[in-house]
């Protein structure tokens, strides 16, 4: 199978509200498939069920890990309206089902209403000045060799945090896929934990559950990203992110919700 | 009916996975059921599917403007875990679907692992300093009468903002009701829209989907909440709230995605 996003994720419609895909080796990190990637599997589905392409808002609960292998997707349609579908799926394998999915699907065009941004894309230096995550069999994850992520160098990994814990860099496909919307959703979800750099003895921070918000589809290149968490608090954190295509504009916003484990 | 909220969000199991309840009169806003609200009632069914109290984690799609008449919720589990049990459900009328949620709940305890927190609640004068919105018959709304908002005095609505699109306040329901974990998913849609105050010829702005984030039980007493906006782009905008109880601890999160109307 290609290491290409758009294969990797591909689904064929069995019939009625079911679509088969397989969770392809090598998106894993730590032998379970990256919750974007898997998101992106069943969002493929979601979409041809909606008849629509783009995920507008979209949300993953995650039930349990992702395995290379096939999985099936049930998606239903709930209402189809004249400019959104709204869809609800599951991605199962043969262990039981991986995630549950709420979607509302459009078709993203131009747009000529009010406009007002209060903040811009994150300050990078270009990408051959910051970190190329290299994928290993452990650590980097294999899923590093599926996407390509230049971190900011003050904001690897490990390194002390100053203010809010935070990390941003440069995204792309490899080999010069263009990132659709879909892939948006592999990019909300490809970066190395904030709270790696918010000074606390946490290893591993399972995600609950994911919401991305996409707003227009990006230009071709590389995608300016940021994540942040605010709130370590009651078992809980939050990741807020943001995705920046090369034009400029604000394409999606993200926000997960992953478990502390308890002290 | 009373006009409490426990008792306007009332459901009872009519057997397998069904509900059914009611959207009381009152709770509108120009005659449509505020969100929030409808929302509690799907999420009391679908807490009651789940065995467990709390939505740590939830997620509604909005697909008709809800009015007051028998409802029907239709709950489903996908998973039930050890710690976490995962519910689909979708609210309907006579008239249809009005909304589909997707919902993690747990039972919320004590915690006593990593906290680290980079921000506290907002700055609010005392709520007698602040402003009580009251309701009307057109606006402000008859929803206004089943909560107790007091907004801060320099961010109500229409007023200029400076920066960020900005709306905080103190939130309670009236007659002493203790706000519980699905009390909290009212106080996350109660407030004016930010948008009110971006300066823009934005009248309207309808929720396509709200997601909150309940982090603890709140303790007795109001709550501040804090809304921001800051990205008004593509069409849509996010709305980002924060609830502090009154032991000054983050219990809820919750971010929006609203329509803009096209210019």
């Amino acid at each position: 199978m290609s290491a290409s996003f758009a294969a990797a994720s591909a689904v064929r419609r069995m019939g009625g509200t079911t679509w088969a895909g397989e969770i392809a080796p090598g998106w894993d990190i730590g032998g379970n498939a990256d919750g974007g990637y898997t998101l992106a599997i069943a969002a493929r589905a979601a979409a041809e069920a909606a008849g629509r392409p783009d995920p507008v808002t979209i949300t993953a609960h995650y039930l349990s890990p992702g395995r290379p292998g096939p999985v099936t997707i049930e998606a239903q349609v709930i209402r189809r309206g004249r400019r959104f579908a709204t869809v609800q799926a599951t991605l199962q394998s043969a262990e039981g089902p991986v995630l549950a999915l709420l979607g509302s699907f459009a078709e993203l065009g131009p747009y000529s209403g009010p406009e007002r941004v209060e903040a811009g894309p994150p300050d990078l230096p270009p990408p051959e000045d910051c970190l190329l995550v290299e994928a290993t069999d452990t650590f980097p994850p294999p899923f590093m060799g599926r996407v390509e992520l230049r971190l900011h160098p003050d904001e690897v990994p490990f390194a002390a945090a100053v203010g809010p814990p935070r990390v941003s860099g440069w995204f792309r496909f490899p080999g010069g896929e263009v990132v659709d919307t879909l892939g948006l959703l592999v990019a909300v979800d490809a970066f190395p934990p904030t709270v790696f750099r918010a000074g606390l003895p946490v290893a591993w921070t399972p995600t609950i559950e994911i919401t991305a918000h996409v707003r227009a589809r990006p230009q071709p290149g590389w995608l300016r990203c940021a994540f942040a968490t605010r709130f370590i608090t009651g078992g809980f954190l939050e990741e807020d992110g943001e995705v920046w295509d090369a034009s400029g504009r604000l394409v999606a916003q993200s926000r997960q919700l992953a478990l502390v484990p308890r002290g």
